[in-house]
């Protein structure tokens, strides 16, 4: 199928994906009394003495902004917020079918970074969360940060942290199959933007220790004056211990790991081959991966996933975020904390048990129904011990 | 019943009155490519093209924002934004009950004009027109103009023209029943905040000449080096030509239409009394209005409205926003001018026939079905031959 032109021709139908309804019905003045003035007034009052009720008397419980500034729209670069609307609906719309999460798309018409963080913080009393999508590197992550920093609602970056979750999960599973321990498998990260450097702060949270760094200029290494932004330098200080140098060629001789969030087709046969034993191979490059999954098995890789639903192993986002905002406010979490997301992953990588766990099935598919509720009290529990639980 | 507590228990078991669902089904590997990736990258594309393509493949066409500070909510104050979401709420099933205009409520979390305007400016694309909502006058006059200048969508203040459209489609049906006419008619309106001001121009632009604004400190007239605001100023340019001076009570003397925008029980049926005969009373204090409708008529008043739902004539703006907005949504209005508030308000006013007119029948009843498609059809009309209509 033409997705491109099918899609195109299904979006003019639809004319919006999502829809704001009315949970009351109006239908005569006692009605309207009620669900409006004067009646309205008292849930008012109740929220002006108490600001948490209105997780009870509104619906914020259960909403989450869906909010881009369009500057990485999937593989398409910075087409502006307004373009960006049918990913945000469609991420909407997972968000409702897979977690009954109601979630509302935004579009913000600044790419300056402090003029998103206020404009989204200023209207984040009316949310229970935020979910900031296809914000581009380094840019995302000081949005996210300031505005965790101001918010006292969850605050969750998907294309760093999603990703992540499912990562972890399919490397848990993994490490099933090629029985290596996390603590000495060499782990080699390439393409260090918003979902490289996120795994990589989620797999050293989760107890792995050796991971190399890898973007185009090479293996990042504290000693290197040039790494060129401050988030780097910073894993920088937390990887390649052995202070390695060269480029991707270099780091992946005897790496146990290639996990790629980077550019089609920049992994070859021979760079597998030079890898350890049993090699994990993730080329996540989307929808050309750095490495098919053919070709990797030919130079020797044991495990491979893609973010391709045509072969096995799929890293997809949609296992990770829906379960993991429905645990968060189903305890109304102030926050989602590495603790959560570690734990999401290990719900995930549970859901297959021993039995059913082979190279070509460490990751559920997408639409295992499972899933969100899974993540979800996984996450929740994690929020509870973590202190971050509000109910 | 008691309201109050009804509502309160109400809003407690409905944990919201709005909620975001999907229109389309993803359940499958092949829904999910085309309502997400990698089909949906197609339409991002074509609204990159050209920006009001979102109109047709995003919910934007008719996607309306009820947004507040939570300056003004009801009479309650400055209550805070996330105090009032109730009533935001409230307004979005208004909203989708009786126009079918999905609505979706915001609070934003300062009173400063520019930040407010910035904030609303900001997250504008996400939206088809903006409706602001219980926001303090005079801050919300400075917005509502800030905001139509930056705005390519329409924003409109219901609290301001709301009310006006339907004050003015009762004095046309009230005109006809007294047989004075626009221009002679000398209407005193008391209270000059957001609904009192609107209510002046909208006459003013409906062919009324002769009106005299009255606030705390009595009769506003040009002379006076005294008033308090610029938009106060504006008005009393355009208002009280015979220049006069005093108060309420004074400027009651000889007039034929009171239209109160204040405080409880400030006119006495003798002040009733001082008007011409068949003095029409409109009085919105609410809930207990300038003069009750028993004393009023004691002092001589043919006609009087008020906005309470007990008494014949009720003044509510659900009559008025549903319909402006989904006929500005059906013509992809650019604005909502004074053309087309005119126009809902001869809308309104001719859906009572001369058989069924009379003083206690000027103002269709809230419920009555057929108001909300008038309106939309009138305004749709307006903004086409005043030119901002977009299809």
């Amino acid at each position: 199928m033409d997705y491109a032109k099918e899609s195109l021709k299904l979006h003019e139908k639809w004319k919006g994906k999502i829809e704001v309804v009315s949970t009351v019905e109006v239908d005569n003045e006692e009605s309207l009394s009620l669900a409006y003035t004067p009646g309205v007034a008292q849930p008012c009052l109740e929220i002006q003495k108490d600001k948490d009720k209105s997780y009870e008397l509104t619906r914020k419980h259960n909403l989450c902004a869906v909010i881009t500034d369009g500057s990485a729209v999937l593989g398409l670069g910075n087409i502006g917020g307004i373009s960006g609307m049918p990913v945000m609906e469609g991420k909407c719309v997972l968000f409702k079918s897979f977690g009954d999460v109601d979630a509302f798309p935004l579009c913000v018409k600044t790419n300056d970074v402090d003029e998103f963080v206020n404009t989204v913080y200023n209207i984040s009393d009316s949310f229970g969360g935020i979910n900031l999508e296809d914000i581009s590197a380094p840019r995302c992550f000081e949005i996210e940060r300031k505005l965790k920093e101001k918010c006292d609602i969850p605050v969750f970056h998907d294309d760093q942290h999603g990703t992540a979750v499912i990562v972890l999960s399919g490397m848990l599973n993994a490490l099933k199959i090629v029985k290596k321990d996390k603590e000495n498998m060499r782990i080699v990260i390439n393409g260090i933007g918003a979902a490289g450097s996120s795994v990589c702060r989620l797999l050293l949270s989760a107890g792995f220790k050796n991971i190399i760094l890898c973007d185009k200029f090479g293996i990042i290494n504290e000693n290197d004056s040039n790494i060129p932004f401050d988030y780097m330098k910073e894993l920088a200080k937390l990887t390649n211990r052995e202070h390695l140098s060269g480029n991707l060629q270099d780091a992946l001789v005897g790496a146990d790991a290639f996990l790629g969030f980077s550019k089609p087709n920049l992994v070859t046969k021979e760079m597998v081959r030079s890898m350890n034993k049993d090699a994990v191979i993730f080329a996540c490059a989307n929808p050309t991966p750095e490495i098919f999954p053919e070709e990797a098995k030919e130079g020797g890789a044991k495990i491979i996933s893609t973010g391709r639903s045509d072969y096995p192993n799929q890293i997809n986002n949609v296992l990770a975020f829906p379960g993991i905002f429905r645990g968060a406010f189903d305890v109304r979490a102030s926050e989602i904390n590495e603790e959560m997301k570690v734990a999401a992953a290990y719900a995930i990588a549970n859901l297959i048990s021993d039995d059913e766990l082979n190279e070509n099935n460490i990751i559920v598919k997408p639409f295992d129904k499972r899933v969100a509720k899974a993540v979800a009290k996984a996450v929740a529990d994690a929020a509870r011990k973590t202190g971050v639980a509000r109910i």
